[in-house]
Parts: structure tokens; sequence; C-alpha cells
């Protein structure tokens, strides 16, 4: 289980460096699942859906007056992503981001389309840990293409969507499916901050019930956690307000709202992630002050137990020594005056540690 | 009672996740009460006030010339909302902001409204922490429109005011009751705030004079308070900023005066927030420190207790060995020389000790 | 005396919650005197001053082409303030700010005068904590009024260069002895500043040789005292910027420069303030640190006792046990080969101890 | 190993204190090695490479229309310098920034070139600290004059792609040149960034499994590289976005794109740094709870051994006092009467500490 | 030694409370010398130099067409501040500043003049402390004023460069003498900053091999060291940067490089400033950890003789007792059998401890 967080990390650039700068590598895990390509071409009256497995015939199967969605699942295939440079004449630079899947979240406008990076979050119930993967987007006049690392749902609610012909998507053009996916990807995000407030809940209560080590560690995942949302959803707010600021042409002015609904759940993001981060440096607060409760109960009863017996076994040792004249030992009750001796301690110092609030 | 906390936090987004984007969903706690709507209409001179249980005739009866508050009790009822934006044409992107409770304070000037959304908190003397409830306002040229997520008391000095004509409110137009609604809410932001500053006051004092886990709890709740008094008047503050940097068609020039001072308190509030978070820390500090010192006493005493008697415990045990010859036990006064030696010991340490301070 | 803090804080927004906006309420502490009007007027050759209980006849007492200072002791009187808004046409949301005494300092230019409202700080030796009063003034083109909170000696100086005709006071105009109240009240910063200064250092003396609980809540009242000024001097930057920035009519640009000075000291303390933070911050380590310094040289003692005797004492539990065979305890001379072995384990651990550095 | 620290800081400004401005002083570790100058020039079809120990006969040796690549090894040897100043006409002061290795990152248009310092760091394994390289350029119309501290490989994967002609570098000019020796810089600093992201989670796991106090001191080494990175890292990206905001004569409008990828990178290394920093901080925080945890554990073992037998071994002392009439001596089966409550006492002990969940 | 801080800070405000605004007043240490004035007139080929003691020749004795430095040693001397107002029309309220050691650094651009106050810092080996003196600079168009608090060799060499007409100095206007007294003041800021690194090094490796008090102090030593250079440094570096943004008539265009320089070393001491505060900052957490880790090895120690010798003690105790029937006391070997008991007991707890790591 844990040798996994290693791995992701060292998805890593030293493959790259002493390359000529430009140089398409995929950075990410190992993967050997073949790349898939889907096309989904829709207009309100109108669906198809093809898969191919090279980008050779791809261009020529889109649908005019259409929306032409290509789906490419796996950036691992150096040889497809060469083929779409050369197909759909996309920027040499803007793919070696698609491939380095440690790209930083960012939009930028070309002439033939709009491209957006961002990162696809999901929240691992079974690592208690998240999923990161990067989506990259165009959007050109008459295709959106979108690059995701792994095959899976994420936008399967938006595919039943222009299936079922549910909701507005059918209605509108490839611009309001690219508002579509977007927020389809922030909707994740709120699930996984839901989940590490459900964490930080039930942290809460463990903490101020049983403060274990091992609640630090899981603190400082869900911090982790937090933190890689953070790196995804700061860049992408920018990037978000960098599309509504300038006037882009590949967006449609009246889809413009929806970016700032968007736009909106960003900032409503991250103001959470801000409070989240506040409440978790009070859990590590907590945890740390209540370690010190326990090391002081655990000297109290030290002490108690030690002060009372201390004494106590003082005076059995005096009773128990060889002097000839002890004048108490030859006492008839001298037993007894001993045991009246202990009681009256015993009370005194119970009296005190009362006093003390020790007990 | 603890079991509140969880379920507010709960009200939640995964509900939405997977649903097209721009779907009217309630996400707050689940009410089964009916939707109540509150009509008062008033000029100087005439006031009428009307209940409705759904939209339909709403719109007739609004008075011409006259200022027109429609009060909405109860956001959970979908299919009232869905009148609202037939008959009223309030946006759709808007309305879903209504009803989803997470909604972040914000501002925006549509062509036929104003629209708030702002928090409305209160204090909760019984749970020792704060009820928050959405309300949003819809302020068009010739209504205002508030919805409330509960039922409650939340204007009721307004309605006073305006049925005795008290004040200046009969005299000005809606964008005046507009103002008194925010006015009302920020003023019970300062009942909340010096509610917390007593909070303060107590725990402070309890520190020094008995700290215990509880009080940690308690500093932690009051901070969590204040995070959730600063999510809600940030935004808050920036919303009333930009009502006063644009023109906005619905404010009267002369009604702006009030918008400044409104301002003026948003940012008081945040001034003392600022500070209340840093008597906060320094409150942390005082608990950390005097659970220190706690464990400093009692280690203290035990060593003051361990170091007096584990000497005398150890001459004890010299005499009440057996060897044949041990001089001492055959003096006459060998016990009188052993309580002797026992009480130089002993004041002997207690001055060592008085040197060290530590009696 | 720990009393007076609470009953600060709680010069309570609370009596306004739930009045018409813009009332005019005082909300300090209670108080019974009388408030007392006075009237300084001079130019360079004449001077009068008279005193007044009402303000009805005040505006006709004005000296023309004069300065005309009404200097306002007591704003508790409520009838007193509604008069003056009468007779000099100030305004009324200015004059809720005038007894809002937990107002935020800020500058306003209005038609008829500028309004100004400061914090005026003195240190009260006896209780070690900081007065706070607030100080309002409006600057007209013939007249400045001034507003405090308590009778007292605050611009005794400058009444005293008034009569005694020291100085350029009675050379300039109004907005000359505008900047003088002003310049009086920063000097009055600097004190209160110079207190903590000292105090720190005594503090940090203290922290060195004795730390006790009582040092921490020492530091914090000191670091409450900064916060207190920090609230103070902030927005009083601020609003002198503003009246640098813009052109105020009621300044004469020859007095800017008196304004530039001020700046600059506002500045000055912002930065005392700051490094006298991180002054505290590091007595609150010192602090936290030297309790732990001395639980080692505690635990050292505890130890180093502990470990010399408890051997010891099993020795002689060893030779005191009733076993019929105990070779040693029949030796002749058995009790002094006991004490030998007992000086050599005592020297070991003496020698022990020096290498760990703990004697 | 320990004095490789002290001697790079000290490489040091008090050589230059008193001496007249602008003196051109190499401030770094003392070298003797002589310096040596290499020129690479190259166009898509030639290609030529020469050594020179001084600078005399280099301007006549420059190609016209192709790139000219000058690399100097070892900025320790002022007269070279002096030569280049006089021979290219580079700036005085600039040449002092060259050979003062403690020079912040920086970019300065100049009529005759542009110049950029920059840090080079690189990641010492031996050491398990960064080598850091201060790299100069001078970017003229028709030269590119670097200027390294020491001799070695930095930009050995540049040669080869230049010798091998492999990638686009042999088909631009020398600003392409500029942006590669910039690139593999970067490069360069995200090795060093992984490095530290390994170290972390070594370190991460050390701290679960064994917390020494090695740790600390290997959490503030990898502390230090990331100041160090980010003392290079901010001014240059700072640079770098000088270099785009403003129009450089001596960049081609189309290498610009390859600038705005540097420029993405060096925010990518800041995003990384700023979350290494907050991992840091979470594994200091590991550090010092688990070091409270382990007292605790210690604590508890001790607490428990105490507890336990100090109430048995009063007992022992009891019955070995020497009281003439103590009843239970007597007893036929006394010690097994002892041995019964002994066994009592040390099971309601253990019920207790499971209660306490101390076992 | 210690009383010397105290003094400093006392420097004090309170002189100044209650008197007109605008008063010269010195605020600095009292001072008893007389102060002297040095004038230095020098051209590419002329040179004099002569002292006064008062100011009322000095304005005749400049000499036309050269550069006159007037160098005014001893701020204290109210008198002759009163002159210098007189003779050169310098403004009241910038000899205000001069006289006023606590001023901030700050420049202001008047008719007649251009007026920098700054701060000389020198680091002072005996206290280990910083000096600090204020220096103030009035340029006009043929002088240069510069008041100093003390007499001393602060700008030695810049004398020694003039006389024996060393670098360009003399073939400059008294821009560049000006931009010479800025830059050697810098230099001293480098060599504080350097003893302040060479002392962190001290205390990083005196932490790790023996935390003692007195480091902790130290360490805020340092840090107030820094602190101070702070507030030198931060206005400084507006000040440069306001002259080099404005065109100020007083200096020649061609001297604006090397206040770029200035302006560059001013944000590397910052820089350097920011790195040391971390570092400082990451001394005081592992001050506090070893001081854990100290106590962990005391504890250590405690818990191993205490959980051997306790059991061992209640054997023994056993043995001891006075039970008439007790049957290993009969056995032959009973006191070899108990010796095996504590023999076995002895190994089985060190190998306890070595699993647990505690030996």
């Amino acid at each position: 289980m844990k040798k996994t967080k290693p791995k992701k990390r060292r998805t890593s650039v030293s493959k790259k460096v002493g390359m000529p700068p430009g140089s398409i590598i995929y950075v990410g895990r190992e993967r050997t699942e073949n790349a898939s390509i889907e096309l989904i071409s829709y207009t309100s009256d109108s669906f198809s859906k093809n898969e191919y497995d090279n980008c050779s015939s791809l261009k020529k199967s889109l649908v005019a007056d259409a929306v032409n969605w290509i789906n490419v699942d796996g950036i691992h295939n150096q040889q497809l992503i060469n083929q779409f440079e050369a197909e759909f004449g996309l920027d040499h630079l803007l793919l070696e981001d698609v491939v380095n899947t440690n790209q930083r979240p960012k939009v930028e406008e070309h002439n033939q389309y709009l491209f957006l990076s961002l990162k696809m979050l999901s929240y691992n119930e079974l690592d208690q840990d998240i999923d990161n993967e990067q989506i990259s987007i165009f959007l050109g006049s008459d295709y959106l293409i979108s690059f995701q690392e792994k095959s899976g749902d994420v936008f399967g609610s938006i595919r039943e969507r222009i299936v079922g012909s549910k909701g507005q998507i059918r209605n509108n053009g490839n611009d309001y499916l690219f508002y579509s996916l977007i927020d389809s990807i922030i909707d994740n995000y709120f699930l996984v901050i839901e989940n590490v407030g459900n964490n930080l809940e039930e942290l809460e209560e463990e903490i101020f019930n049983n403060p274990s080590q091992n609640l630090l560690e899981k603190i400082l995942k869900n911090k982790n956690i937090l933190l890689n949302l953070r790196r995804s959803i700061y860049p992408l707010r920018e990037s978000i307000n960098k599309l509504l600021r300038e006037n882009i042409n590949f967006i449609n002015p009246e889809t413009n709202k929806y970016f700032n609904d968007v736009y909106d759940h960003t900032i409503q993001i991250i103001d959470i992630l801000e409070s989240y981060k506040d409440i978790i440096s009070g859990l590590k607060d907590s945890y740390i002050s209540n370690l010190s409760l326990k090391m002081n109960q655990i000297m109290q009863v030290l002490t108690i137990i030690a002060t009372i017996f201390i004494p106590l076994t003082f005076i059995t040792g005096v009773y128990g020594m060889n002097f000839e004249h002890i004048p108490e030992t030859h006492w008839k009750n001298g037993y007894w005056f001993f045991w009246a001796l202990t009681t009256i301690i015993v009370i005194g110092l119970i009296i005190y540690f009362k006093k003390k609030k020790w007990l």
C-alpha cells in the first residue's frame, strides 16, 4: 500500500533531462494498454459514436455542422500524439504539456484552437487517497479533443446526457460541451473536499477520545490531499478567470455565464480549502496538547502512588532496622500504632491531593 | 448534541454530482413544512400584507408605485422556485444559487434586477454554536424578493418598523428596504462577535485557573465560529464594495451613503475578527504552556518526595541488614543516632530545595 | 482590576440591534456627569475662551476671521448631539459614528466640513493597560469641533501653547490646529509604545531568571496592547494618506508638509509595532523553552538521586534477607565490605553522570 | 565534511568592503586552475570549435552569419575579465556582477547585448547537498558569451546536440541557444527538486519508525536546499517574465514561445517548492510529536512498573518489621497469605491499566 | 553589559511629548564632546580640507566648481543645527528628522537639495551586537552635507580615495560622492550579515552538541540584529527605488546606473535576511526538540534503572519478611536461588529494552 505514494511522485522529470527542449516524452506511470480514441458527433437531432485506434482517418470522419467530441484515452502512446500534431496542426509545445502529467493547469489561446489543461481528482476510498489524472482539452471551431491519462468513466454522465438528450447539451455548441467537461471535473473536486471534510470530523472525535500516533499520519494525509487539490484549483481559477476576462473566439458570449458559474465554484472550493487548512492546524494542536494531557495524567498517577507509598515504605524500613533498642517495637500495640500512623499519613496525603485537584 | 455539526456539513454537494449543470437542487437539510410567501406592500401612506402559498397570482397582486416586499420562507420547494423563474423572469443559474445553501455570498446585476446572496448568522446559546441561514435577495425596479431557508423572525424588527411607520423606512423606496435587510443581518454579525468575545474572556480566566482538556475544545469551537463568520463577511464586503463602485441602477444615489455605512461595518467586523484570531492563538499558547507548568509542578512534588525519602529508606535498609557486626546497631542510642542523621539529611535537602526555588 | 477589561469590550453593539439604521445611540460606558462645551477663539492678536453647557447660543458666539475651536467633553448626552446636528448641519450618520465608540478611525470629506475620527490611547500605569478614548473632529471653514469621550487633559499642552502663544499655532489657521491635535495624539502613541518597550525588556530579564506562569499573562497583556494600538494606527495611516492624496479644501497646501510628517510618524509606529510583535513571539518561545529546561533540571535531579540510591537500596535489601546461609553476613568485615561496595558504585555512577554532563 | 558549508558562505563580501565601488573582485572559492575559453561557431551547415586561453584574438575568430558561442570557464581570472571588458565593450558593473558569485539572478538589456545572470544548481549525492554555480550570459547580436564558475559538463548535452545536429538547435539563431542554456539549467532544478522529494519520502518513513536526533538535521538540510533553490528561482522567474513582457531586440519573436514554456516551468518549480515547504513543516511536526509519543511510552512503562511494585514492596516492608507482635507472621499460612494478597493487588492494577488503555 | 540595550531603546520620544510640533530636540544618548565640522573640497586637480567648530564662515569657504563635502560629527549640538538652518536654508522639519535618531530612513526632494536619511550599522565584536548610527545627507547643487551621530571612521576609506585620488571619485561630481557614501554604508550591512551568518553556523553546531539555555538567548540576539537590519534596509530600498523612478535634479543621469547597482544590493541583502530568518526559525525548532530529546534520554536512564531494580528490591523484601514459614529461606541454596532469579529477571529486562531500542 505504502509503495504507491513514492511511485506516484517519481513519474518523473529525470527522463527528460538532457533531451532537446520540446521533446514529447510521457512521464507518467508505465502503461501497456492500447490507447483508444472515441468520436462522438451530435446535433440536436443526430447522434453518432465510433471508436478508432489511430488518428489517420479521424479528421475525415468529423461531421460538419455538428459537435465533434474526440476523446483520447492513453497519452502514453507517443506515435499517436505525433499523428495528432500532424493531422490537427496542434502545437508541439502544447502536446509536450499533454504528455507531461506534471503539467500545471493552464489555458492558452492559439489561432486554431483554445487549449486547456487541468487535473481530474477523484477520491479513492480504498487508499483513502486521491487519484490524479491530467485532462487536456483542445477546443477548435468544429471539434473538441480531450486527452485522458487513463481510460475511465470520468465523463460518463456527460455521455449519458448526450445519448439521452438530457439537459441542454444537445441544443448547444462545442463550447457548452467544453463547459460541461470542466463542470463535471469541478463537481468531483467538491466530492473530494466532502470526503476530506468527513475524515476531519472523524479525526476530531478520535483525537479527543484516543490520541494515537496513527492519527497524526492521518491528519497529514488529509493535509496532503488538500495541498494536492490546491495545486490543481489555484491555477485553474486563474485559467477560468483568463477565459472570462479575454474575449475568446471559441466561446460563445452566451455560454460565458456558465463559465462565470464555474469561476464561482472554484472560489468556493478555495474558501473551503482555506478553512479546512485552519481546521487541520487546529486538529494538530489538539493532538499535540492531548499528548501532553495524557502525559500529565500518567505522571499524576505515578506521583500519587509514589508520594503515598514512599513515606510508608520508609516507616516499614525504620521498624525493620536491627537496632537493639527501638522502643516502639516493644510496645504491646506497636504494630497497630504503625497502621494508625500509616492511615493518618494516607488520609493527609489524599486531602493534599484533593486540594491540588489531582484526585 | 454532537451530531448536529456533521449533519450541517453534509448538506451536501454529492447530491448534485453527475446532474446536468444548472440543476436547481436544494442541498440543505431535509424539510417538510410548506413554504410560505408573504407580500408586504407599502408607501408612506398605505400598507397591506398578504400571505400566499404559491406564486401564480403573486405578480398581479403587486401594488403599483409602492414598495412590494415578497418574502419567501422555504427554498426546499423546488416547484415554487420554478414558478418564480417563470413569473418574474429570474435567471436559472441564480435560482440554482438560491437553493444551493453552500453558496458563497455574491452580488450580480442583471437587466431586470439586482441579485444579492448573503448569510444570516445568529448565535445559538443552547449549542454555543451559530446558526447559518442563506438569504437571497432580488431587487427589481418595483419589487424586492427575499428567499429565506427557514421561517423565522430575522426581519421581525423591520416588519415592525414598516407596520409602525418607525424611522425613515416608509418614506423611502425599495432600495432603502434592501439596505435595511442587509443592515439588520450585519447587526446580527456584531451580536455573534460579541458572544464570541464574551466566550474568549471566560476562557481566558478558566485557562489561568484550571486548564482542562475541555478548554481546548471550547477554544477550537470559538475559532470555528470565527472561521464561519469570516467566510461570510469577506465576500460580503467585496459585494458591498462592488455595489458602491459600480453605478447600480436599482439603487438611488442618495441611498448610497447608507451602503457606505454598511461597508464601514463590514470592515469593522473584519478588524475585530482579525484581533480575535490573535487572541485565540494567544489563548492556545497559554493553554499549552499551562499544561507544561502543571507538569512541572507535578514533577517537582514527585522529585521532592523521592529525593527526601530515597536516601532515608537507604539508611533504614542499611540498619536492617543482617550482618553479624554492624557497630551502630549495638550502640545504646543507635536508634536516636538514626533519627538525628535522618533529621540532618531532611533539613539539608530542604535548604537545597529552597535555594533551587522548588519550595 | 480584572473587571475593567470585560466592561470595556461590552460597550456594546447589542444596544443597537433591532433599532432603525442610523440611530444615534451612545454605546460606551454609562456616564452621569454633564457634558461640557468649551469654545476657544484666537487669532495671532486676540484670544477668548468660554464654557457652555448647551449648543444653542454657540454658533452666534463664533468669532469671525479667527480660529474657533469647540471642544465637547461627553458624547453620552444624546440631546446635545442632536443640537449639533441642527445647528452646524453635521451629517446624521457621522454623528452616529461620533457616539459609537467602537468606530474604526476614518476620514470623510463633506461639502461643509472634513470629518476625522481617531483613537486617543494613553498608557495607564496603574492597570498596566491602555485607556482608549475616541476623538472625533469636524473641521469646517471657520470652526473646528472636537468631540471627546471623557473630560481630561488630552489637549492640555495645545491649550497652553494657544494661551501662551508658544510655537506657530497662533499664526496659523484651523487646519494647523487640526494638525496639532492629531500630532499630540500620535505623540501619545509613542509613549504607549515606549512603555510596552520597557515592559518587554523587563519581561526578557525575568524570563531568563525566573519563568513563572505570571509572565505569560504579562506577555499576552502587552501583546493585546499592541493589537489595540494596531487597530488604531493602521486605519489612521490610511486616513492620513487619504488626506495627503486627495486635495482637501479645508487644508491649506502649506500645511500639507505637516501632514506628511504625521504620515511618517504613523509608518514609524507601524514599524516599531511589527518589530515588537516579533520580539513578543521571541519572548513566548523563550518562556516555553525555559519551562522545558526547568523540567529537564528537575528530572535530572530526580534521575541522579534515584539512579544512585536504587541500586544501593537493593543491596541493603539483599543483606536484609532472612536466608539461613548468606555467606557475606558471616564475614568478619562484611559490614565494611558493604560500605566499600557502596562507595565503588557511587563513584562509578558519578563518573557516568560527569560523562553525560549531568553534573 | 561539515567544514564545507561554512566555507561556502564565507565566499565573502568582506573582501570588497572599503574598495572603490565597482571593483571587479572575485569573491568565490580560491581557485588555481587556468581559465579556459571555448568558441563554438555553427550554422545549419557548418560547425567549428576552438579553445583559447586569452581573449585577444577571440573577436577576430567569430564567424560571420553563424551562431558564435563563447564559453568561459573560470571567472577567478581578473585579467581575463578585464580583457573581455575591453574587447567586447561589456559593462564594468555587469562584469563586477559576473565575478561576484553572490549575485542575485537578474536580467538587464543594454544597447549592445542582453545580460542574464542565473544560478546553476546540481544535486551532489555525496554530500547530500547542492552545488551552486553562477552562470552569466551576454547575448549580443552575433555572439553569446557564457561565464561559468567551474569547468564542468553543465552544457554537455547542448554541445552534443550541436555537434550531432540533433533537435532544432542548428537551424536556429543564438537566441535559441540562449534559450537552450536556460532550459538545461532549469531541467537541473527539477532534478534537485526530485532528489529532495525522494529524501522527504525517506524521512517520512523513518520518522514514523525511528525518530532520532539525526532526522531533524536531515529535515533542516533539505529545507535549506529548498531555501537555496528558492533564492535562485524567484528572481529567475521575474527575469524571464521581464524578457517576455518587454520587447527584447536580441530575441526573435518566434523564439518567444520557448521562453513562455520556460516561464511555465519556473512557476511549476515554485509550486512544488511551496508544497514541499508545507510537507517539511508537516515532517517537523511529526518528528516533534513522535518524540512526545516516545516519551509517553517510556513514562507509561515506568509508571506501570512503579505502580505495581511500590505497593508490593511496602507490604514486604510491613512484614519485615521487627515489632514483637505482628499477628500475620505467626499464621501458619502467613507467607501464602502474603502471595495471595500480592496476586490480588497485581490483578487489580492490571485491570485498572487495561481500563486506562495503558496495556 | 546588559544595561546598554535598555539605554539604547530609551533614546526616547518622551522628551518630545507636549512640545510644539516641529521642535528640534536631540533624542539620542547624552553626549558632551564638541561637535566637529569638516569641509573637504576637491576637483580632479585640486584638494583642500579644513575643520571648523561652527557654521558661520562655512558657506563662504565653499570652493566654486568643486565638490564640497561638509561632514558634521555630533548632532546633539542644537545651536549648530539651528545655524545650518539659517545658513543653508535647510528645512526645519528635516532638521528635526536629523536630530531624531529614531527616524525611519527616507528620501525627500526639495527645491534646493535632496535629503536622504539612513542608518549606519556596524557589528560590534565586543558586545556581539550592532552599533546603530543615523546618517543624514543633504545633497545640494554645489555641496553635500552629511550629519553623523558620532565621530568615527565610517567614511574613512572614502576620504582615503579622495586624498589618494583612487578610483573614479575625483573625476565625478557630488552625486558620485553621494553614491559612494551610500555604497560604503551598504557594504557595512553586508559585513553585519556576514557576522550574523557566522554566528548562526556556530550556533547550529552548538545546538546539536550541547543545547544549553544560553543558546536561545544567542539565537534571539541574532534575530534581533536581523530585525534591526530589516528596519533599516526596507525603507532604504524604497528610498533608492524612489531615487531611481523619479527624475531627481541633483543626480546626473549617468550616475543612475550606480544607484541601480545599490538597489540590487539592497534587494540582495533582503533576500539574505529572509533566508536567515528561516534558518533562525529552524535553529529554534532544533533547540527545542533537542531539549525534548535530552529529556527523553534522561527519562530512559531513569526508567531502565527503576524497571530493573524495583522488582529485584521487591524480591529482597519478600525474603526479608519475618514470617515464620518461608520455605525458600530454609533451602540450602536459597541464597543462590535468589541470585539466579535475579539474574534471570535482569537478562529478561535487558532483552525487553533491546527490543524497545532503549539500549
